[in-house]
């Protein structure tokens, strides 16, 4: 297969080309302006390494642990929706490819799989993605979420599950606090693939405030702009435990199936890899802050 | 009606349509090299959301109060000359878009229409821009004002009217203490739309300092640039009773006459009630300063 | 004359069409890549203005003086060669054109006119351009000056002329304050119109600190990137006492001879009176500091 | 030779009309988005001049000396691979051209020529890039590297060796700490022509670090985005004590043959001395860190 692509990139043109240009926008698209649609890949671009040399890294390990499931790296599938409309197996093929990289897909609400049709397709590990109130049809076509949903509905969803619960959405260190004071297992930095409120910050630049109001108690992932193994590195190196992948993954499943779905999983590993290996990191635990120069780095470094 | 347009800027691309060059090129351009022009709408940009989680936004209130009238939602019209460039019924149409709105249109003293052609043809509120002197052509060809218009002359016209006196056009601490003292009923932050004096500083961008030295004694208005919801928001936030908008209603009156000046106005109006819920908020007064992040909030929290 | 020019982007475009691609081009050019040409125009343009409303500006007066003579604006021609290029009757006509708007003219060391041809064509006040050492041909070949010339020379001008002796290119506080210790009669900052060192700094982001060094012992002048009556005021809020403009009076000497040399410089004077109107400023000494807002007031006001 | 190039731009765009495109590509491209090779040339820009005015510099010296060897300009050849891919003669013409200008190359480790063949075309003077493990290929194809080689490796080679030995790719004072207390000869500040490690820092921007980390006791070399003479002195005034160029001397080659890469060589030595003249700098040693103005500087200015 010579003609592979190379980059994540070329695999969003080839799903371009794939795609009724309906589909390809509803995937590709953001909220009115776009403005967090393109602040959520360029804010990663502000941020620059300070590599180190002559380390020995002949052998790079890139495997994780997340929320206590061993990983192959600390890269997730994030939850999108209608997988069915970038191919026909849908969420299916998708979970399968997470499966084949050891590593966990997030299925989402508005999955056109069933629970139990992605469950019996493979083994993987998957986490679910819930609201409970509002259509799905209603929720998708006006603002992705229950509006009535608020902070003593997870008192109530602890008291029904033990399952870990996840917090997706934070974006300020207040809210932080207060998912790691109702209880919740993690919290996912996200602003929801720039599909709800343009003009919220890029996750990446609220990163590192979130992690420092939640102070490790529990862990946080994050997801948006995430198209080079160097933006993973990036969010380890700021405090994340994991990152969730959404587009990239669609992207890879449009153009080439279940098989390109694992093929973008398995780039943004190999380019983990490299990354760490010339920033001179041994294992996931090497990528340290000190690694990266964010702006605010830069501005006191220039003061 | 299938083919409405869903945002100001096809609105604005549906007027360029319309419209001869140069009623269009009239409207839409700014002065000299429109530096202003392109800052006003860009500085809106450079603000960015802190949204809160899980909040009950099921029921979302836009309403509002501006000078003790009751408006539909803090949205108000600009004032602007000559209407009927944009469409034959002229300002009547505007009057009429903005009274089905229930909100306040402000009558430009270039209007086509006269106020009793206004004040016959519907019911809604409106205030009246004013100048004492020099005819409006000669005003509108050279800088739009009475260049011997003083402090000394708001004395005079207080002693002649009960009417609240609203100064426009405040763009610095200092004018806007005067204007105060001077016993106006509120103080509108301006350029002019841009279109007279070129490398005026954006609104947006002063608008905070403006209401810090107004200090909650009178309203602090602001118009310019705003072309979203998430922009009335963004006023809001940053301490505006209102927002005034003047190109985009001349959009939606040339593109569809009365219908589309309502449109625009409706559009502007769902938007923000979709970006305070997205935020968290339910009522207008609950948009509050740390909703946004500005220049300055960045600056600072990177230091 | 209908289809006059109304800006000096529309008169550069007349010279681009009216001149050989070689003639226009070496006027218009730059050092290398044009770095500092650029920063030129653009440092301007980060500079906005803090206006001031209600004061009666209807008679608004541009005359100043400089170094004791009367002039109709604080707009001189900077001294700049080969007029001939652009026009037959060279720098006649330029002569005539600054004479007929009651300015000075810099009369350049490799003018194509003689000074007594200068002299004798019109009655205007015209400063010299001088150099002592380097034949001109050699000088412009290669660096525009005597590569030998320094502070002792200045001494032996003093010795042998009571003439006012102005030192043109000053870009750093130390040399401004060796130039009035120097004992000259006034100080230009300049970049050469960005024809010789690239990447030397944009005249206007240095004019501050010169001014403070000198600290009002000797006037202040500046060339490099006036475009607009809202640079000239920029200029002279930052503290010069005139401008020099050299490539907008060839852009108009050669798209219409002396004519538009003299509309060139008219425009200029007619845009700076309509800036001081607009900013509220009713002659050229009301034009202070407080007017502008430069980067470092913008970055001081953030933090 | 009337139609020679003037710039290394108008070789770069000769070098491209003469390869195969899989030539120039291999030559030009950088690592994955090519952001640090867009960065290595556009920091460069950010810094301007303070030059000094009225210094007599009938007289500039260019030349310098480089580890006690003295050379024409502190200009050297970097070192890069496959120079038989831009013009048949290889590596033997462009030593010849680095011995015709009197200076450095540096003989990198995927050379098409052999050490033998190089050493017996000319007398130049001539480093050598050294890796221990990992075929060249291998090398070449993955990370440009011996991935093994650490820091003890340097203990080794020392043992081993009277020749003195300098480290390239140091990017933090960490590391050129840790170098010089390794007992190198000296420090490389690069990023290996942004061809490894996206997103790391332009070599200009961590140059002043990492000279002050050395503090003087080994010379320490910047290579990376060296396009001009002006980019020469500001990594001098920096405190670089020579300049390592690649790609330009490539492009040479490739456009012209040993021909070519001496004149690029000699085209930064002119642009170097009018430099230097414009400057107000007589000789190399002239040339100190009041010259230049970074972002650092002009951020402490603004405060």
């Amino acid at each position: 297969m010579a003609g592979d692509p190379v980059n994540i990139s070329e695999f969003q043109e080839l799903a371009r080309q794939a795609l009724p240009k309906m589909s390809y926008d509803y995937f590709s698209g953001g909220a009115e302006d776009e403005h967090t649609l393109r602040e959520n890949v360029e804010a990663f671009r502000r941020i620059t390494f300070q590599p180190r040399i002559l380390i020995d890294v002949s052998n790079v390990d890139v495997s994780s642990s997340i929320l206590g499931y061993n990983v192959s790296a600390p890269i997730m599938v994030a939850p999108t929706g209608l997988h069915k409309l970038a191919h026909p197996e849908g969420e299916v093929a998708t979970a399968r490819a997470a499966a084949a990289c050891n590593t966990i897909m997030v299925l989402s609400f508005s999955s056109n799989c069933t629970i139990a049709e992605v469950a019996s397709s493979c083994n993987g590990i998957r986490f679910y993605q819930l609201y409970e109130g509002g259509s799905k049809i209603e929720a998708l076509g006006s603002r992705n979420m229950d509006p009535s949903l608020s902070w003593k509905d997870i008192g109530w969803l602890k008291s029904i599950t033990s399952l870990p619960i996840l917090i997706k959405g934070v974006l300020t260190a207040e809210d932080a606090r207060m998912a790691v004071d109702a209880g919740v297992a993690g919290v996912i930095v996200s602003n929801h693939g720039a599909r709800q409120l343009d003009y919220a910050p890029a996750s990446i630049t609220v990163l590192e405030e979130v992690v420092e109001a939640v102070a490790g108690r529990v862990p946080v992932l994050v997801d948006g702009g995430i198209r080079r193994g160097t933006d993973v590195f990036k969010a380890l190196a700021l405090g994340a435990q994991a990152v969730m992948v959404g587009r990239p993954v669609i992207y890879g499943l449009a153009a080439k199936g279940e098989y390109g779905a694992r093929r973008v999983i398995e780039m943004l590993r190999d380019e983990l890899e490299l990354t760490m290996a010339l920033n001179g990191c041994r294992c996931v635990k090497d990528i340290t802050r000190s690694y990266v120069r964010t702006e605010r780095d830069r501005l006191r470094s220039l003061l």
